[in-house]
């Protein structure tokens, strides 16, 4: 019997480096799916169908909604955002733990559905360093780095929510920090209680023939 | 600020491999410091005092049960067996991760003591495979193969309480599954508050002054 996979839900402060850290797990690791996410908002330049997101018109996306296609949506600026659920649970089905990458609404929303489900939230090491890989990524105004840094302040209040808090300070030990966190959620007890229930069972039976 | 280390409670079936697996962690891994117990039971040939165990005198013994020098210590068998707390303390505090090879009262002892501790429970992937094990020392009579699955059948009873439950099915792969564990502790939400509360006040600090 195939073991279930994890589901993942990783979030965190933009600056944070959790997309760069999401790739380079992917491609250490062959044991992950990443869930894209369906929007109804245009493609970007460079943008794919099925790689970044799934580009819906609103009817596609509300007709999925009603069909209750998503773990969870949301509206922003606008246009919806959606986690498909039939590609999470194929692949948690299939025994692959499958990564999320959402805010953190969403990831709460997910956590209340699928109970087992691990949050984890990414930051900086600091509020200092998180400020400079905003003003460092160059293609922001300073008014744009300040929104994201008063979102961050709101943010920081639901880290407390989430299962683990990952500093990403060193990209290398942190990608292996997090491939511990989803590893190890696997032996979790709550996840093992069939097979707890099946080792009772057979050294019951063992043991039940002994004088 | 150096971060506290695990602490990590390894418990299993007698033939679970528990002994192997953490000699291989710690030949693996060296952020692993293995506390000693000690008994007042006579050394058996080849044991070291400090290595296997300390060896103490029942006076002994008890003088250190009332200078609580004990994070948990239990009488088995006519002799005492105990877990020496600054050892434990001392070396959590310097950043290292501690394993504590306990059965199972004792563990669940410390664990309502140091809350944030890690139960493992280490089981072979079947019954029949325990029994195989046990027979296949060749050191136990018949007898004695019959009382340890015994004492199992009530052991797997308090399974539940362990925060994970690890299958020792390959030896290589159970090392690095119990390393992940430990290390993934380190990031739980409720050992991280100190660091959420100086990012949360630190961003404020530096937000506080936009228009």
């Amino acid at each position: 019997m195939k073991q279930k996979g994890v589901l993942a839900i990783v979030s965190g402060f933009a600056g944070s480096g959790k997309g760069t850290l999401m790739k380079l797990l992917l491609e250490r690791h062959d044991n992950y799916a990443l869930s894209v996410s369906a929007t109804t908002r245009q493609p970007r330049e460079g943008e794919q169908d099925g790689r970044e997101y799934f580009f819906k018109t609103k009817e596609e996306f509300e007709e999925m909604i009603r069909e209750n296609a998503f773990l969870e949506y949301a509206s922003y600026v606008g246009n919806y955002y959606g986690t498909p659920r039939f590609y999470v649970e194929e692949q948690l089905a299939a025994g692959r733990d499958v990564i999320l990458e959402i805010e953190i609404q969403g990831a709460l929303k997910v956590k209340e559905m699928i109970p087992e489900s691990v949050l984890i939230f990414v930051t900086p090491p600091d509020a200092e360093e998180l400020q400079k890989r905003l003003v460092g990524r160059g293609t922001e105004t300073e008014e744009v780095v300040r929104a994201r840094l008063r979102r961050a302040v709101e943010e920081a209040e639901e880290m407390a929510s989430y299962d683990y808090i990952l500093v990403n300070d060193d990209l290398e030990e942190t990608t292996g920090q997090l491939h511990a966190i989803v590893q190890s959620a696997r032996f979790a007890t709550e996840r093992q209680t069939a097979f707890a229930e099946t080792i009772k069972k057979s050294l019951a039976e063992l043991t039940a023939g002994f004088a």
